[in-house]
């Protein structure tokens, strides 16, 4: 794809109101703009990552047998009056009227409307277990939005709802669940760390809050060194197979893992020293299980094998998909800017060419344009080296390859990997092999 | 997939207050469910349908060069007020205040979002042409929603913004939008005939609605045969040659086509009887150029080669698509159910189970559902046979495979196509080749 074809609008200023690294380099690499306090619109390397992330999310909610739905953004009063939300909900929700009067709602979250879906579809105990998923833009009407995307008012989430017969099986939603998300964010090329949160009057060990490691995150975080080192997606974990389930959701929980409003000082004391790790975390998903609290206030059942009527038992599982842009931006950045995960990067590669018009370094050039196809950008500016060597160091594409006319004349290129830094001299084959193949 | 394991529910009864096919259907096959006044949910079924028609629109955007972004549902009211439309806007607009009292507004529509958002990005001529979509989710407040997805009030659209230099270059992306538009739609399987529309005060020729023909169509339109037997794909226009684009345009322009609204009686007579089609349409898409309208209002101009600031022309480009949903089920359907186009279609064939249990009948239902993925819906339910074939129809899928215990001894099975009804009986590697190779 050519840079001079697209509309990847990087700023030089830095803008004053952003506060944190993210804000600052999403705003500088042209992936966002606010259009309103709190309100973005994605340009189309913003979009790019968004929809990469969102792809991941999507293929680890399937691989567990979650069905994507998609719920709409505004919803009636009326569905959040019957389970008693309406009026307890603070000033966060955004509360509408229609041209009729009529009370409505920009959806925060949607347990009231896939349990009416749900209720509406589903009879017996034989169509259980079920777990329904949708990614949509959600509106929390935060007092003093701030830090870009991580606290914005219009957010893309990802938020599933399970539904069973009973606690037994929901236990095992839930661990599915655990499984899914720990392998999502290690392919987004982020460790988080699933933390024991607050399950309130309901009790239990069913809550976890999943946090990055970040020095801007919002709450101090302890946690046990043998959490980091797990490679989720090389463990077996057989999701049909309760036992299975069971020996890894033992395995994830019996480490150390707390935010501050959760930290133990003695289990913490436990922990061997060298294994001791506190930080900063960004909450980027929290799973929670919460009985029958929705479907009893919404007068939900399904029949029993004895034909009595009971209230399935639920949970809710939320993902910040669009919270995720930004947080995994505060985990991977330097002063130069963003060093993209590939799993998320916008472009795998950018085409570096140092001399548009000097014959070689085009035909060079558009070789891997035409190879490389919508996974490359081609800088084919007018403009000196030194700024497209910032603007690709900001913008943060894993590879740069370096086409001057020195090397153009003897077929070869630089390839830079920006994370390293390191450089090679290499034909245009071999860069060809090691980038695009 | 095995629809024991899907959430898919099908609808016996034709829900009372739908009064056209398309939503009777949609309903009825487990693809929507209201959850509000002109409000839908979309079922993982409809989900699909919906993703399939986002991603032919998205790939024929993408063809003719537009960038793709994505803007926020929700817009500042001043952002309105600049251009005048704020106040303008009737009883449609869904009109929201923040819990710090600022006027807001769901978005009907972007022009002057995009506006702004160029403004801030575009500063030389050089950087024109621009084409900047978004396919997102809009709010009308319609006063009598009906229809369902075909008049709802949250419904989703695909909205392109062009900027040019001057009217002939606006004219060129005019006739890009409309080259993209037919194949588009005819990628989704329906015939959208391109007729000229009101250019209100601006006047000329460069505003188009596209329609589609069915009984059940809002308008009465006449049009000239030779439109309906175009094959927009298999036409060589080369999109980056202004010529060959000018001999399209003209070549779709001169044959005659025209709503009640702009039938002219006497140009209708020229058309050769035997050529005269009249019928009723549904209005998809959209394209309109409107000169500097908005730039002019937001103030928003670029630097021309003498340096002195002018203000670009635009052009907007609209499909609805959660509309097409309704109207490609209104263009294919008959009284057992709907019948997709396979570019569309939830999935591309069900296989039938006719006899769970029987552990031949089962071993071939197992190989087509591992085959074919996510392409293929198994009907693994312990359901009458009649349960089975009526449920298939109803949901359209192009292709059925049904597996009966007679001819799984012999290792053969019957192939239904929806859309003809012939039935072939096949081995089984036949059936394969013929439908999931």
């Amino acid at each position: 794809m050519r840079l001079t074809k697209s509309f990847l609008p990087t700023l030089k200023e830095v803008p004053a109101d952003a506060q944190i690294a993210s804000h600052r380099l999403m705003l500088r690499a042209g992936l966002i703009r606010q259009t309103a306090s709190g309100i973005y619109a994605w340009l189309p390397a913003g979009l790019r990552v968004l929809r990469n992330i969102e792809r991941i999310v999507r293929e680890e909610q399937n691989a567990i047998g979650a069905q994507e739905v998609l719920m709409p953004t505004l919803q009636s009063a009326d569905l959040w009056r019957q389970s008693g939300r309406y009026d307890a909900y603070g000033p966060e929700m955004l509360r509408i009227q229609d041209r009729h009067g009529r009370d409505m709602l920009y959806g925060p979250t949607n347990e009231e409307m896939i349990t009416e879906i749900f209720g509406q579809s589903v009879k017996s105990y034989r169509e259980l277990p079920q777990s329904l998923y949708h990614i949509q833009w959600k509106f929390r009407d935060e007092r003093r939005p701030r830090f870009g995307v991580m606290r914005g008012r219009e957010f893309l989430m990802k938020d599933a709802y399970s539904f069973d017969a009973d606690y037994d099986g929901a236990v095992i939603s839930y661990r599915k669940m655990m499984l899914a998300y720990l392998r999502t964010f290690q392919r987004l090329g982020v460790r988080a760390i699933p933390m024991r949160a607050d399950t309130g009057p309901i009790g239990g060990e069913l809550s976890h809050e999943f946090l990055i490691l970040a020095p801007t995150g919002e709450s101090t975080v302890y946690f046990d060194a043998a959490l980091e080192q797990q490679d989720w997606l090389a463990q077996s974990v057989d999701f049909h197979d309760p036992e299975s389930l069971g020996r890894f959701f033992k395995d994830v929980t019996t480490s150390y893992a707390a935010t501050d409003e959760m930290h133990d000082e003695t289990a913490w004391k436990s922990v061997p020293a060298d294994r001791q790790r506190e930080g900063r975390g960004i909450e980027v998903g929290h799973i929670f299980y919460f009985e029958d609290k929705y479907t009893r206030s919404m007068g939900v059942t399904v029949n029993g094998p004895d034909g009595a009527a009971f209230h399935p038992h639920m949970g809710s599982y939320g993902i910040g998909v669009s919270r995720l842009t930004g947080a995994i931006i505060e985990a991977h950045h330097d002063a130069q800017g963003i060093i993209w995960p590939e799993s998320v990067a916008p472009f795998k590669a950018a085409v570096l060419n140092l001399k548009p018009g000097d014959a070689q370094v085009d035909e060079i050039c558009n070789r891997f344009n035409q190879l490389g196809g919508d996974a490359v950008l081609l800088d084919d500016r007018d403009e000196r080296a030194g700024v497209k060597f910032n603007d690709a160091d900001l913008m943060g594409h894993p590879w740069q390859i370096i086409v001057g006319p020195r090397g153009a004349k003897e077929g070869r290129v630089e390839l830079k990997n920006r994370r390293s830094g390191e450089r090679l001299d290499l034909s245009v084959d071999e860069a060809i092999e090691r980038v695009l193949l």
